[in-house]
This record gives C-alpha cells, structure tokens and sequence, in this order.
C-alpha cells in the first residue's frame, strides 16, 4: 500500500484566544489530530497541517495537488474562508481527494457546497454525556471497535434534525444524555471523491485525545484515499458513437416534428 | 387532496432562434409541458409558467412562496441565470418546494448547486433510439407506465458517466442505440424538499408530445409536492435540556482538561 | 383516490391470557389499530382483520387476493406460524402488497424472510421514555407531525445494533431515557412491494392509543398501498433481440474458446 | 494486512457434461477463478476450492470456520444445494464472511435467502456484445480500470428488470448489443456481513479468462474480506440501564391503562 499523503486543516483561533482551550491544545487541534493519526498509522502517512492564517489558508494548488486526503476543523471564521480556496477544495474531492470533515466542521463553506443544504443542527453546552452507537458494523470506519459504542463522558451536543442530503452510509448514531440524537459518522461520495462527516470534537473538551475517537479518525484517513478508476466527470460529446446507429435517423427531417 | 401550485420553468430562447425548434414547440416547451400536466392532473394542478426574460426570470420571491413544485428547463442560458434567483430557489427547496429537473437542466446552475458536483455527462445528437427500464416498480413515479421499459424513437444521447451523488434512488436506466447507459430518472431529498431528475426532453425532438414522458412527468409533480412534516433545517440552541443532565457536569473544571 | 384494501394481522395471544394487556387492549390490538386507521383515514380504507387462531391465520389466498396492504403484529407465536402462509405473503409482497411490520413483529418469521438477516436487537423493559426524532421530514410517513420529534412517555426500551439490511429511507430515530438508539422507522422495497417497520407498540403500553403513532400508522397504509407500474418479477427469456445483433455472433465457434 | 482466506464454490456440473464448457473450463470454472485470484492478489491471498459433489458440497463447519470470503458459482443444480448448508452459509455472513456471487448465482438458494425477493430477470443467449459502464468510479471494486467502460465481446445477456432488493451501492450498468440494461455490480450488507453480486461469467464463453474481469474479481475479494467492528446481530435484554431511568415508572400501575 503506498503512503497516503494527509493534510491536517485547522483554523487555529479558538486555541489562541480562548484560556480554556490552550489548555487542552495548546500546539493546536491539528497537532493533536497529527499525533492521533501517527499512532495508529505512522508508516502509512505522509502528514502535514495548514491554517487558516497561512497565505491561502495554507491550501493552494501546490499543496492541494498533493494531497490524498485533507481533513477539516473550522468553527469561528466559516464565512472569512475565501471562495477561491472553496472553489479549489470542492474541485479536488471531485477529482478524487478525500475530505474528512469533524465536528463544527458541518457549516464550513465546503461541507454546505458538496452537500447541497444548510447543514444546521441544534446544540447546547453542557458537558453532558454522549454514546455513538455502531450502526454499520462491518464498515472499515468502525474497524477494531470493540463494543456495541463508545462512550464520550462530556460533550457538546449536537441533535437532529442534520440537514445534510441522505448519507450514502451511516455508520454512528449518537445518544446524548440531554435528550437527543444525531447522525454523526456519514459518509457521502461527490465526483470520485469520498466524504466522512464525524460528529466528536468541540474545542472545550478533550475529545481528540480519546482512544476510540482517535481510532475512527485514522481509520476515515484510510477509507478516504483515494482509490477506483479514473474520473470522469468533465462531460465530452461521444461522436462517433461505439455501437452502429441507423442512418437513416440522422438525415431524416421528419424526426423533428411532433405527430 | 389539495390543488398543486405549479411553476413551470423554461428558458425560452432556442424555440425563437432555431427553426427547427420553432417547428415542434412554436409556443415554447413551457407551453407543451402545461399540455402534459393539465391532461394527466388537470383538476388537481395551479399552473402558471415563468421565463428567462422576465423580471427576476419570473421567479420572484412572490411567485415562489406560492410555488409547491418548480419544474426548470434551459440549456443555453445556464450561466446567465442570476445567483441572487438561484439562492432563493435553493432555499424554498430546503424548505419544501419540490424540483423536478429536465434534461439539459442538468448543467443548470440550480441542479449543481444542490447536488454539490460537476452534474456533467457524455453526449451525441444522432438521432438514436433511447429505451427507458423501469429499475423501481414500486415508485409512484412509475404509475401507469405497462411495460417493462418504454421507448424514444430518436433523441440526444446522453450517457454515464453523470456525475452526481448517489440517487436516493434509481427509477429508470436508458439504454442508447449506440452504446450507453444512463440514470435517466433519479431522486434526491435536499432539507424538506424533494428534487426529480428526468432525462428525456432535447429541444430538436418532439419529446414532450410523447405519451409516456407526459404522464411521468404528472407523476413527478404529483410526487414532487411537498408533504411531510414541518421543517427543521435552521439550527438553534437547546437549552435547557428535554431530560436531566448530571449538574457536576457544568461546573467541574477538569472536564476541559486532557487526562 | 380508491380504496385500500387493508387487512390487520394480529397474533391476539396476550390480550387473552394476560390481565395487564387485557385491560388495555380488552378486544385485542387489531380493533385498536383499526380504530387508529379509521379515524385518520376512514372514508379511503376498507378494513378486515385476522388473527393467529383462525384458519390459514386468516390468511388464505382468497384474503391475501383482496389486500392492498397487511399489518403485522405478533411476539409469543413467531414459529408457530405455518411456513405456507409466510410463503404466500412473501409472495404477495414481491407482486405488490404493501407490509406494515410493528414492534415485536421485527421477528415474525415473515419479515426475517424478507430482509435476510436475524432482525434482532438490544431491549429493556422498565417503562422509560422515548422520543421519536424526524430525520426525514420530506417523507409522506412524517405528514402532519408538527414538531421535531414525538414522545412516548413508558416504552419497552429496542437498542441498536438492530440487525436489518440497510433501510431505503430512515424516518425516525429514538432516543431512550436508559442510553440507548433505535432506527425505530424504515422503509425497504422487494420486488414490486413496500415494506415499512416500525418500532412503537409494546402490548403492555397503551401504545396505539398515542396521537402521533395513530397517524404515523395511518401515513405508513397510505404510503404502503400499491403503485407504480407491472411487476416484472418473474424472469423470461427475451429472444429474439429487440435491437439487432451481429449474425456472426451466434455462429462463429471460436467465440467459445479461451484465447 | 492479513491473508484472506478464499473459498471458490463451483457447482462444477456444466464442464463435464457440456463439451463446449469443457473445451473453456477444463479443469472447471473454479481452476480459473483462482487463478485470477492468484494472478493479482496471490501473496495476500490462500485459496481453496469447493465444489457441490463433495459432501456438504464442501461447505463444512470447519471449512467455514476458515472462511473470510467465499465465492460462489452455480446454475444447474440451485434446488439440489442442501438447505442445511444454505442456513450455514446465512449465519457466517451474518457474522462476517464476505459473498461473491457471480453470474448465474443470481437464483441461487444462498441469494435468494439474503436478498428476500425471486432475484430472477430478463436473459437471452446470443453472443452479443456487453459494455459494463462504471457508475461508481470512487470504489474499491472499480480500481485499476481504466476506461469509462470496458467491454466483453460475446456474452449471455441478463436484462432489466432485476428482482433485488435496492443495492447499497451499484457500481456497474451493463448495455447490452440487443437492447438491454443491467445492474451488473451491486454491494449489499446483510449482518456484519457484505455481498458483491458480478454478472459476468457465463459458462459457454471464456469470462473468467477476461483482463478486466479478473481484476473486478480481485478487488472484490479484497472489498469482501471482514473489517468493522464486532458482530451484535444476537439480541440480548440490556437490564440495568446504562443511565438512570426515573424509578416511578416502573411501579406506577396507571402506566398499563389507556387514558
């Protein structure tokens, strides 16, 4: 299997401005999603971050050229992310590139363009407990799971009603102990490029260093490199055609009045 | 049952300039596509119809707010269509207006800014023999229809592959003489409402006057309709919570701290 | 719209030989379920029961003939219905019958035949709350419910992972008090049939008495009925072509040899 | 990454009957899909074969037991398969075990009993021309094919309509030279389970000697091979909760009676 290459995306404001999440990552969530995809992946990878700061946000065409599969965390500044860089992102998951998308992630420019809809959800703060339960237990995703679900003890919520399009596959249905539930590992294909949405990761708690959490991340990195044929989504008019048509229909001006 | 508000889309621009156009739709495809409504579901369908050149292309925000199904056809004109008119149909979609989308309305800026991909295809006007296989038998958009596909004597080809997301599902496949397949009839959800993607229908061929196209067309509108429950898809915070959550959660500091 | 021929299976076992049941379902859960369909959608419906303890359990060809959709709802008598009848609605649902599954009915012999797995799940019963959550609300099972999501305040607790094949359309989603999920409203299609499971009703609950699943049981009939077009179920050989092929073809023996 | 361990099921019947089947098979049907196993996968794979003539067909517990993926191929003697093996092979892919269904396979006992419909369809045996167009180019089972399409010269034809269940993913539609469609390469989960039905292969034309074939077969073995999490398809009564649940409602006897 050749080396997958990865690149971590994180806006990187909210551990700068805010006490509470310095604590918990104070070199950054994508540094503690680098490690999480290290340790259980190490040798297959090829890893690097970009930010939101960065000269196009980190992501021109050099870096997006490549990239196997490029993964997701915004929250504070959605609308301050240029077009021209979702215009970019949206063309190379059409082409193939694989997109991982986590957390707060759902209302970013990129996710609402590939999938069509508002991508809202309800929320609230409140430290309470959530179990994602496996409902598609022989996807790769849910590789080495070992129970029924897993468990966050605290977290923000996230509930439905998710506008997001049919999900292709559903893999986790989250339990929140306030009263909700959610769809929080789905995964959507656009052009030849493959998408996981994965619900966990709000920027109070420390939900990138949970094990099982860690474990989907790397495993969604897997599924998402790209694989099958070629793509062929740029439309192209097929004259002449592969199979005989009779000849008749073409010169005959009659095809082209109503009875 | 309640009448159906129908708006029916067209661009309206090859009928006046190409006389071979002139000849099989001289009052334009919108007028042939009020005909194949009105015969099926007379009693039970508002039809009014809208246009390039109007105002707004006579898709105000009043003509949509009493709009339960829009029906859309164009093919030269695509990148003219205002963003600020393609926003507001996007979102009476979300809300619940049903889209039924015809042909080359495929490459509409609607259609892909809903399906979140390039929509593109193969093509070739050759005048070849095209049959529709009824893959869903169930679909109420497949009532009436007796045989097991039905036939176009002469059409434009258009053949996989489409790139869209995965139909939430698949009603017809057409077989072309000259070699291709295509998902001719496919569905989608996008927040409360539901969209049809139908496939026959090229300006130089009296499509429309085709008995079997009209009456899927009825049932697509028919189907269209917005039913279902309220919609959900603007996002807000729930709080407090419907079911008790553990109080120590809130204010114990050393949840927001890594282990 | 005509009329829908329904008829509604019940096994009728607890109702006669426990006290608590009896006096919630004194005449048995059909007559309560009829009740339900009735109020909602009286003037459409043309309603028959049968039960476990009848001949054929009441369904004999002649019934089944004469249904446009069949309820199921049964729990203490699952092997000891007659493989013939579990062959006969098989049979029915592939030619069109629409198969409302309920509850417990998840392992009726008839609904593990038709989805192909073992159907089981997780459950408790310690008279918790649930709440049903809209995730489809386009879908003509959701219409009329006005929030977003129902509650059900003593259920028998069901818990994923619920061992189905992927359903064509997810509805709802429960939440339950003691921690756990449930995909407690699905749809499934086989051959010309639809199928639709869904969760609420355990008998010693006045479950069919609840507003909400009254009407989601009257929506389910309505969408279960028969559409669409021919069945074509039953394979044939289709010689000759109805395109031409290539004479030399048939003849040319070498077409029969490994290269 | 693990080896897989294969087993290739071959009825085995048409080669020593039929000359024309033994001149392309001669050492029967299973030889040569191994040797396509073998000839991309071979270091990651160990294979064995199987074939309906040995006892239990050679489908034994113990082979079973030993089997990530079984691949299965028959046609003349569907009704003399043992339904002791059928219940045998259903429960191990409920548990795991990956299905490779090829061609005439589709009327198979072990089919029919996952997917719950007659699976039968359209056919003709006229040497025409097949072109399998990719309709999924982002999956596994499509990598390293080249083309849009590619194409088997001479082969039975299997035509629309196709009694399955909906496919959770359609990767191939074949165009048949006569005028047919088809859904050639369908995945289906069932348990912890997955299914991959190929059409072709039909046993008086050299299939399974064809480049693209063999790859398509590769890569679905590689796809079918067990991942996800454990398997909970055994329900069990979850008794106490995992979260509180009020102690009132348990005892209150109001709870059992409709309001």
């Amino acid at each position: 299997m050749s080396t997958i290459r990865v690149t971590i995306w994180n806006e990187f404001i909210h551990e700068r401005e805010h006490a509470v999440v310095t604590q918990i990552y104070p070199r950054g969530i994508h540094a503690v999603v680098a490690d999480a995809l290290r340790e259980h992946a190490g040798d297959a990878l090829a890893i690097r971050t970009a930010t939101f700061d960065e000269p196009e946000h980190g992501l021109s065409d050099a870096v997006l050229a490549e990239t196997d599969v490029l993964t997701w965390w915004g929250h504070a500044a959605h609308d301050r992310v240029s077009d021209a860089v979702v215009d970019r992102v949206q063309q190379r998951v059409l082409e193939g590139m694989g997109l991982l998308v986590m957390h707060s992630g759902h209302a970013s420019k990129i996710f609402r363009r590939l999938m069509g809809t508002s991508c809202m959800l309800r929320w609230r703060e409140a430290a309470e407990r959530e179990r994602l339960w496996i409902v598609n237990p022989s996807h790769p995703i849910a590789a080495g799971l070992t129970g029924e679900f897993f468990e966050l003890p605290h977290t923000e919520m996230y509930g439905e009603f998710f506008d997001i399009p049919v999900p292709d596959e559903l893999i986790f249905i989250s339990w929140f102990e306030g009263g909700e539930v959610f769809r929080s590992g789905c995964t959507f294909r656009r052009g030849k490029g493959k998408i996981f949405y994965f619900r966990p990761g709000h920027e109070t708690f420390p939900i990138y260093y949970d094990a099982n959490v860690r474990r989907v991340l790397a495993n969604a990195v897997a599924w998402l490199a790209p694989t099958g044929s070629a793509y062929f989504g740029n439309g192209r008019n097929i004259t002449p055609s592969l199979s005989p048509i009779s000849s008749r229909h073409i010169v005959d001006e009659s095809l082209h009045r109503p009875k």
